[in-house]
């Protein structure tokens, strides 16, 4: 198992999308700012969508041009060519880019079809290399999909070969309705591990079930040392029906932490990011370990 | 891992008996009735204990004397050789007995040191193997301990080794506070069913850090298939400060069945048991999967 496991915070992004309440860009710097001092070390910060699909995430280039200059790495999310030149144009060399596993799930996510979402995802990716640009490509609904059902892992593994021939820095396997059980992410990973390494292979998980906690141990068993999470759990993806929650970062501080791996976020100041958002909010989100946590801290801070 | 895994239910006993509200005897039984419609193959119905001690597990010689024939085997927790025979005369032949692992938490757990407390423990399990009465043994704090902190693995085993001389039903290893990892399990466990096989070995966890279902995973993965939990995650011991609710069956359930392990439960009417025990406790207690399980059982059940 790794002693270190990176934890890219995503509540900026994939917690906010999907909330009622729309965020001031002041309001979402806030909250980016909280997060920096609890020391996550990498942040998706917003998406270059359109505003009128995703009205959460307008402005996000005013955002990215407030951020201060932290160590933290900053990610957008672009769901095309428009905004990789978008997010490029704003000074981001991180993005995030979604292809969905499912045919169903591309038409519904971004009204295009599978195949025309991997040739447009090997365009940026061919792009992404001459320019220095490091793109981290999820592969949604990787286990499950809410219109078409369960996935079949050699789907998955033929995708991830496919996009691995165009080198992303990182390929994120994404559970996005939080339907993976750990079962069922053992077996992937290890056979994805095994042809591509663990170097450049992360995990996404939702915790609709109950179980991304248990999937991120899995895929730690399997030296997978990439994790997505957002603070209070927040998330959701609009598009996705059935879609809950992230796993929340406190939670995951706490099992990685626990185990005694390193991910160097302070305990105690991801707390006050968790406060922050539901105050901001208006909310009551909570990572499952909270109460305890925040009893705790002192002990583990 | 194995095909199929065998859940005690503890809601009666470990979840009753830290909550503010105590329940009649009628009400104990709908209770247990309900959870016997779910098809649990075990539930801790209650305690002998003293009724000045834990009030809320007070006339559990009723309450057995009430039980239906259902095929559900019966278990209530005994703290001593008076328990041990109150259960007997009640026709009880499966019982829980708690060692814990460290002096102060036999000491504040029921009064007796640690040696008083394992001598004992070893004259009741001589008693029951002539009486053909089942043991299930509870090792304590087998993890962290409220009053001395960390618990050396090595202490652990020591004390294992020595109970399973007495040759116990079951062993279980039991998190009290909730504050073990998976990794820490996943070490204890692989030695514990190395020296003594999985087919007595059990583990009892507490969700207080959400590592609870994660470290079922971890047990399951070094073949133990037997666990305890609590419908809505209800409990927590009143004599171990920090100790929170018990591992939600609905949530066990959840994990179990989405690997393909089978325990037998019906997920709807542990859902029915969920809302049962709410109404009686005039409480909110539900496990984290519950949103999604209530809304999804005709899938999985």
């Amino acid at each position: 198992m790794a002693d270190t496991v990176t934890i890219k915070e995503v509540g900026p992004r994939d917690g906010l999308q999907s909330q009622p309440v729309h965020l001031t860009v002041e309001a979402r710097l806030e909250l980016v700012t909280a997060l920096i001092d609890a020391r996550l070390p990498e942040i998706e910060v917003g998406s270059f969508v359109s505003p009128k699909a995703v009205p959460q995430m307008a402005d996000t280039d005013t955002l990215v041009a407030a951020l201060p200059n932290s160590g933290c790495i900053y990610s957008v999310l672009v769901p095309n060519q428009k905004g990789y030149e978008l997010a490029l144009s704003a000074g981001i060399t991180e993005m995030g880019l979604v292809v969905s596993a499912t045919e169903l799930m591309n038409q519904n996510n971004i009204g295009k079809g599978l195949e025309d979402t991997f040739s447009s995802a090997e365009i940026i990716l061919e792009r992404a290399l001459e320019d220095g640009v490091d793109i981290h490509v999820y592969l949604a609904v990787a286990f499950e999909c809410p219109y078409e059902g369960l996935v079949a892992p050699a789907t998955v593994i033929d995708q991830v070969n496919r996009l691995m021939r165009c080198r992303p820095s990182r390929l994120m396997v994404a559970d996005t309705i939080g339907a993976a059980n750990p079962r069922a992410v053992s077996s992937l990973v290890s056979e994805l591990v095994a042809q591509h390494g663990s170097e450049v292979l992360g995990c996404h998980f939702h915790d609709t079930r109950a179980m991304a906690m248990t999937n991120v141990f899995a895929a730690l068993e399997h030296d997978v040392r990439l994790f997505d999470s957002a603070i209070g759990g927040l998330g959701g993806c609009p598009f996705a029906p059935g879609a809950k929650g992230n796993l929340a970062t406190e939670d995951l501080v706490t099992l990685l932490e626990s185990m005694g791996v390193n991910t160097g976020v302070s305990l105690e100041h991801l707390l006050t990011a968790v406060t922050t958002a539901n105050r901001l909010l208006g909310a009551d989100n909570y990572g499952r370990s909270y109460s305890w946590v925040s009893r705790s801290w002192q002990k583990l801070g």
